[in-house]
């Protein structure tokens, strides 16, 4: 079956020698469409992972700071929390700076965001015009505010809301990018088994389709390798011996958990909405 | 001499078994005056060098884009650099949530700034108030952009300029933080020898301070120290055998010689400058 080998491929690559391109690639490199393959796409999310540690790492400095995040901290004149207010608005300014001209990039507040004041890079076409258009940002905000952060966020408030924030959005973005890049996982598996995929699309079978993106195996090294990640990054790192062995800054079965429990089934939940649109 | 048993016993701490606080504080505690410790800024200063390092890693993503820094990509209406616009902006809406209420946080535009929405956390003053108005961040800023930039970002522009700039903002304050950090360091030095440290003050002696600041032994094992942290914090981390040995995302020299050409350099000169205000 053309997606066991697939996977096998996948896999096999994963874990063979690394080139110097890993380091120097998160995104596609989309100067055209056909450049994005098994290796490019293995390559961002591998290196988002890195990404998805450290903005844990970061976040785990403040405390909860739970003010943030329901009504006690009211910006005035906005509807929402502090973080949706810091969130917003940034996004308002870094959809200025042309951010999301970017097709890997999804707004969390896509209404009435400004245009770009500078030109923007010609983005090719990736993904499937009709199955471009997802974004399941409100999902993932709802499961970083109230099911992520208790997990990791020790109890307690610093008032240090803007710098809490600013890391709470960094944490966001990767999240969301990579759960986005489903997207593009899916157009490769696409292209790779047309046939297997395009009766399940035809038939709007869901269940089928989750089916054929379902390698337990891979999800169960891709969850290890996060919390490898975790334990690496999250280290006390000094020149002397070492005194903290066990130690973490952030739990690493807490990064296995997000990745097994949010971030594998989301981006699932991605690449079914974008198959399911691929032959419209 | 007292100065030198202060360094002795810095260092022993240094290398000491770390406690759990080490890993969940970077700001001061600052609820009273007297709680700024030597341990509380060793462990502070220590936990920005990961921030320093997961940030250059992050910036090393992306090509240097060097439009972003020169005239090439004008921002409609702006006078400067769209690196300028970026951090200018995000800096305003920043101010609005609060950012710059913390005394440890120093803006790199700060005329204008808007007041912030929110109310702020009580920050009780541990600096002296006469010498806290320090911002060195202009030399910070044409540091990072002309010699420390090209020294790790590969040549090349792949037109991700709102995330670049975005990573570029996240280096540029946790630098401008740990080197006005100085300010912490300084109180904490004058208030442990005032008398070694007045009678320089008072005869303006920048050199005398200078000298009193600097233990080279201290330095070098700072700059061994960051170098490491590249080392670990920028492996490929995989599950299966290791083969990529030596391979790092940023060159653990070039963060070794930012500390030492930089970051220590300029550190010390927000103490002197701190410190020749002490008395005021």
């Amino acid at each position: 079956m053309k997606q066991a080998s697939f996977w096998f491929l996948f896999w096999i690559l994963a874990l063979r020698k690394t080139s110097c391109a890993r380091f120097s690639m998160e995104n596609v490199d989309s100067s055209n469409a056909s450049s994005v393959t098994l290796d490019s796409i293995r390559d961002a999310l591998i290196r988002m992972e890195d990404t998805v540690v450290f903005s844990l790492i970061e976040r785990a400095k403040f405390p909860l700071n739970s003010a943030m995040y329901d009504e006690k901290l009211k910006v005035p004149g906005f509807g929402g929390s502090f973080l949706e207010y810091f969130v917003k608005e940034t996004e308002g300014l870094q959809a200025k700076a042309g951010r999301y001209e970017n097709p890997e990039e999804h707004p969390f507040f896509p209404d009435g965001l400004p245009s770009p004041l500078v030109p923007s890079r010609n983005y090719p076409e990736v993904l499937y015009p009709a199955a471009a258009g997802i974004n399941i940002n409100k999902a993932i905000l709802e499961m970083y505010v109230h099911n992520l952060l208790p997990l990791f966020a020790k109890e307690g408030d610093d008032g240090n809301y803007a710098a809490a924030a600013a890391s709470d959005l960094a944490c966001l973005q990767v999240l969301s990018r990579r759960i986005h890049y489903g997207m593009y996982v899916a157009e490769v598996k696409y292209r790779d088994a047309p046939q297997d995929y395009g009766t399940a699309i035809l038939a709007e079978d869901k269940d089928a389709l989750m089916k054929l993106l379902t390698f337990e195996k891979v999800e169960e090294m891709v969850k290890q390798r996060v919390a490898k990640k975790a334990m690496v990054f999250g280290q006390e790192v000094t020149l002397g011996e070492k005194t903290d062995e066990g130690k973490y800054k952030v739990d690493p079965s807490v990064v296995s958990r997000l990745y097994g429990e949010w971030v594998i089934p989301l981006t699932k939940v991605v690449e079914v909405d974008y198959l399911l649109r691929r032959l419209d």
